[in-house]
């Protein structure tokens, strides 16, 4: 069978790609580094992008839209930022194309319309959004500017994975601006648990809430803090990031308020994003080597029918009784499909259904019918149940409840048992290369240790969690003092 | 008053500048001919988006997402789509700055970060959705291809104006592929039928549709049939297009398909858009002297209440009954704000919501709590009416779809006057220099004729209607032989 995925004992990258390619979610395209997200990968991303639409909202947020180019005399005013991404800006030089006098029906650049400045394709808009907030901020009235915005941006990347990593995504990027500090970092805070309830709530992806050490810090940040989630394979991903931009941006852009007290200040910032990135986190954190397992508050399809019928007529009354719970369904606000091609098998969709991922799986055959009942197959344990046709939609509503619940259990016990303590070096690089996942290590809180770890093992702390023990220790590589464990790990 | 706007007559442009800019629908950016979209506005766009994108989806369309970039030689495949759009790209021929070596703290552009071959930035998405369409289908049962992109595109534009025509902007663009000709004309018109219907039920725009004649084609279309808008100042303004691209693509991109009969075929196309230019269709159709004015169906805040009190024993009584009225609304699923900000009087307040067209302003003071009463003033017609408190939130419901009602019917009215029959070349010079609007003339079918009625007048033809009466007569210009009336006009 053409669909067949690689088992992720046998190469665990090749068994996401499989997943990524086959289920349908996206594609390579024709420029290197950018993917085409295909209608069933877009479809999770509309959903992901619904629910964190509401919750902004929900928080006090609004959209707004600022441009995707970025004058290169404005990128560079927030130094470390600037530094930070100059290395993958994709930049546009040029603002027309003529007819190749050489090559015809080609086309060349026009050398003659060259533009006076570079613009930066964004990379991320800090940039130019604190440029335009310096004209929509005058006093603390103005304040707080509680903005976000859904947008592509462009980071260029040699190399590149689908969802995990490619040259363009697609993303938010909230942009706050406050009066004071404390403001600030609640706003900061307040979004990074957004995103944790995100994760939670709708992907079933336990996570593990944090703050980034210096080295790991957004270019321009004062603090990151950041959701980490535990993949398959003991790799660590970064899910989210939520940062306290200080005054670094204000003083930038010059952008100042006057106070209650009528003094000019400069205008503490925020920002915070998540992005398609997080379509490949949802794919490893539950997938399986059937194909994709999709928890029920993301999937595009969560109930699909296969009509069992060896004639029109049985087809008939297969539809009518499909027809009937379809109904009762969609009342109950559950997308259902019912798949009634006649050139595939019932075998052929159930082997795509579940490389799709969808979450239950109805099979009607005339028996069915008789005995008033279906089969009902769940994504997620595989297991097959016969129910009543009976209030059957009710049980439907049950089952996709117990189903969102279960993968975020089994995720959450997964990544617990991937946490290790560990108190000497020589065990932290055993854990690192046997068991993986994170490991949780006393370190000196030194940048230069940080950076002779990660040189040494390639694994870097993925955050210090907010909600962490104190314990008194010595740092594992330089026996220096430390009063708690960080988390290690290998990351995408 | 700082929010004072020019009036319509005194200068037409500067009063739509006036609307935009201080009803908070957009700002000037830093990068010359973008905008950015404001919150106010952006909400606007939203509606617009949630409406269209669910009569897509009611009408078989799924979305997906490509790449920004389009590679030189993917973009100049199709020849004529390529030289239509070629003045307007802009082109990313680097990846990566660098520190100035000269110039601390300052980048340039990495001249060994040279890019093989350079990258367009969309301006629209034909070349690499077909490009990529190629590996999506092979035989007939992989078509038709249904599928819908929500996108920010870039033409680089020398003459800009705030949401009519930016350098980039905001749209969708449906690029479907299908097994027949006859097919693919069905969905052309299906599509030019759902923004005619969008239009009119949402936007209260009426529309006429129509089909461009030959000059007025999409770069690389066999016909393109569009929906052509009246604006108060007598131009006509082009609010979506729908093209039949026949095999112009598949040929370009060699896409073909096995036939049912096993034979191949190449694919037929379509693509269609509208953008955030109805944003200004939609100003320039029902705003006035005051301001803007909002169909209900767009509206981000359908109605505000405007508590009026003397101290916060009476804001207190006031706001127990509008927070029950503001239940009620939201029963019903109208957006209400009540707006209880100390530091501005009621009267600057009704002032700011005629600006931003609120369809409904409702004051509450406690004269009126004493008579079980309030007062509601209509945008449109800025007339006053005291309504009872009981059923309040039905009155308005009420009221709401009598304002998109009449909205719908003033701008009918005016655009059915706007249409003038002209049967002399004098006649129509005459009436486009002074009436304005739409002149229905003879035309003799020709490129030519077309051409010097432009070049001599300024005047397009908008469209030839679909809906056209059949009537035999001379051309205004050449005096051959025509059967039947076009619709000439100046436009945006």
């Amino acid at each position: 069978m053409s669909k067949e995925i690689t088992s992720r004992e046998k190469d665990y990258s090749q068994w996401y790609i499989d997943i990524v390619l086959k289920a349908g979610m996206a594609d390579y395209s024709a420029v290197k580094g950018c993917m085409v997200i295909k209608p069933y990968g877009y479809a999770i991303w509309e959903k992901m992008r619904d629910a964190l639409d509401k919750m902004f909202k929900d928080t006090g947020h609004v959209n707004a839209y600022f441009p995707i180019f970025i004058p290169k005399s404005l990128f560079e005013a927030e130094e470390k930022n600037a530094e930070g991404f100059a290395k993958e800006c994709a930049v546009v030089t040029h603002y027309r194309l003529k007819t190749d006098p050489n090559n015809k029906g080609k086309l060349i650049v026009d050398p003659e319309a060259k533009l006076e400045e570079e613009l930066i394709v964004r990379p991320t808009s800090e940039a130019i959004i604190w440029n335009t907030y310096k004209g929509w901020i005058q006093s603390y009235r103005d304040l707080p500017i509680l903005v976000n915005q859904w947008a592509n941006v462009v980071r260029w990347e040699m190399r590149t994975r689908l969802f995990l990593r490619t040259a363009e995504f697609l993303w938010q990027e909230g942009h706050t601006a406050h009066a004071t500090k404390e403001e600030a970092v609640e706003e900061t805070v307040k979004m990074l648990n957004v995103y944790s309830t995100f994760a939670e709530n709708f992907m079933a992806m336990p996570v593990i809430k944090g703050v980034k050490t210096a080295n790991e810090r957004f270019a321009g940040a004062e603090d990151t803090y950041c959701i980490e989630a535990m993949m398959q394979d003991g790799k660590a991903l970064q899910a989210g990031t939520s940062h306290f931009l200080g005054q670094n941006f204000a003083k930038a852009f010059d952008v100042t308020f006057l106070n209650k007290e009528n003094k000019k200040e400069s205008v503490w910032a925020t920002s915070w994003g998540v992005s398609t990135r997080l379509i490949g986190a949802l794919i490893m954190t539950h997938s399986d080597d059937e194909g994709l397992v999709l928890p029920p508050n993301l999937a595009p399809i969560q109930v699909v029918i296969v009509p069992i019928s060896k004639n029109a007529e049985q087809l008939a009354t297969i539809r009518l009784k499909a027809e009937q719970l379809m109904a009762d369904l969609k009342k109950l606000n559950i997308s259902v499909k019912f798949d009634d091609l006649d050139h595939r098998s019932p075998g052929w969709k159930f082997a795509e259904y579940e490389l799709k991922g969808v979450p239950l799986r109805i099979a009607m055959g005339p028996r069915d019918i008789e005995n008033n009942s279906a089969e009902v197959a769940r994504r997620d344990t595989r297991t097959k149940t016969t129910y009543s046709l009976d209030n059957l939609a009710g049980t439907i509503e049950n089952l996709l409840a117990e189903i969102q619940e279960a993968l975020y259990t089994k995720a959450l016990n997964f990544r617990n048992e991937s946490i290790t303590k560990v108190d000497s070096y020589e065990e932290f690089k055993k854990v690192l290369t046997t068991k993986g996942g994170f490991v949780a290590a006393h370190w000196d809180g030194t940048p230069e240790t940080e950076e002779k770890i990660k040189n040494e093992t390639k694994a870097t702390i993925r955050c210090i969690p907010l909600e962490n023990e104190q314990e008194a220790g010595t740092c594992i590589h330089s026996g220096l003092p430390s009063s708690q464990r960080v988390l290690f790990a290998m990351s995408y």
